[in-house]
């Protein structure tokens, strides 16, 4: 068993993780990967509910998913139970999910993968809508707590051409909501 | 059969076109769906290589493929041999291809899926060293041809950054490919 099993390679892997506390806390967060034909990864927690939770319990479910609307709600608020299995910390849409048992120290995350699941094997051509969301959902994080810095309004609009241009209805739905999220009109 | 059976969805789908006249040519190209559960499909094809080939035999292989590096090479000469199945023009590395037969009318290619097939189905999590090497190489082929435009320049060298914080080893290699075909150095 390893990374890679799961969809995860070298680098930092885009997932929603998936944490248990006074309540289930949903949020994307990047996984940090060394060697992916192994058990060991990182996360950088800033103070949030998923960095509470772990404190709690412990454990974090890594969710690969690739839909651009769970990644846009996730950002912005807690997933609700319809998106997930009965019973489970895991999405019902996500390709594979990892358990993984987590060490805090300061600021990094120490994961150890005790278990993970191929869900769905799926795959999709490269659509730059797609990628191109997930760098609208970066700026449009930054930008809710910094609405002076014009310059990543101006990128999340350019994001936004991309997304209508090639973009599929999923794709131009969840920037639709991102926008309503950041209450920017157009 | 349809579109979405081998990864395409609607809205542009970027994929590695193989066609055949007298040399084997590979190039990114968008295919436009319309509708992903159907079998037909549109590309604009400008003069190209690619669009002589259809012209003459009036067929064009879609690979899908998720390697930055194919993509990379395919952006600015043709692959050779080695990436190739056995007497097939199909990629190695390809998840899926669909065989399409091309009826041209100006810039526009109508294609219509006649066969296709599911290679390797395999998944990653979404990566934003990927994704943004995906832009940095629109960037490029732009650039190339208008070497005066410092806006390109600085996207392509934005994106580089994105991908040595959160790409593999394969994505950092596609990068520093597009660099030196682009006779930029850093």
């Amino acid at each position: 068993m390893k990374l890679a099993d799961f969809g995860f390679s070298n680098g930092i892997n885009e997932i929603i993780a998936v944490t248990r506390g006074k309540n289930l806390n949903t949020a994307p967060i990047g996984i940090i990967v060394e060697d992916e034909n192994s058990v060991f990864a990182k996360a950088r927690l800033y103070p949030s509910h998923t960095r509470e939770n772990v404190k709690v319990n412990c454990k974090l479910w890594a969710n690969v998913v690739v839909d651009p609307i769970i990644f846009t709600i996730s950002a912005f608020e807690d997933l609700g139970e319809e998106y997930f299995l009965p019973n489970k910390p895991v999405l019902k849409d996500a390709l594979a999910y990892c358990e993984f048992e987590v060490k805090l120290k300061n600021s990094v995350a120490h994961l150890k993968l005790l278990h993970g699941e191929v869900i769905n094997c799926s795959f999709r051509a490269v659509n730059r809508g797609f990628n191109v969301l997930i760098e609208a959902l970066v700026h449009a994080t930054r930008y809710r707590i910094n609405r002076e810095n014009r310059r990543l309004r101006e990128k999340i609009l350019y994001y936004g051409e991309i997304i209508q241009k090639c973009g599929s209805n999923r794709e131009k739905k969840a920037f639709d909501m991102i926008l309503e999220y950041l209450n920017i009109k157009v």
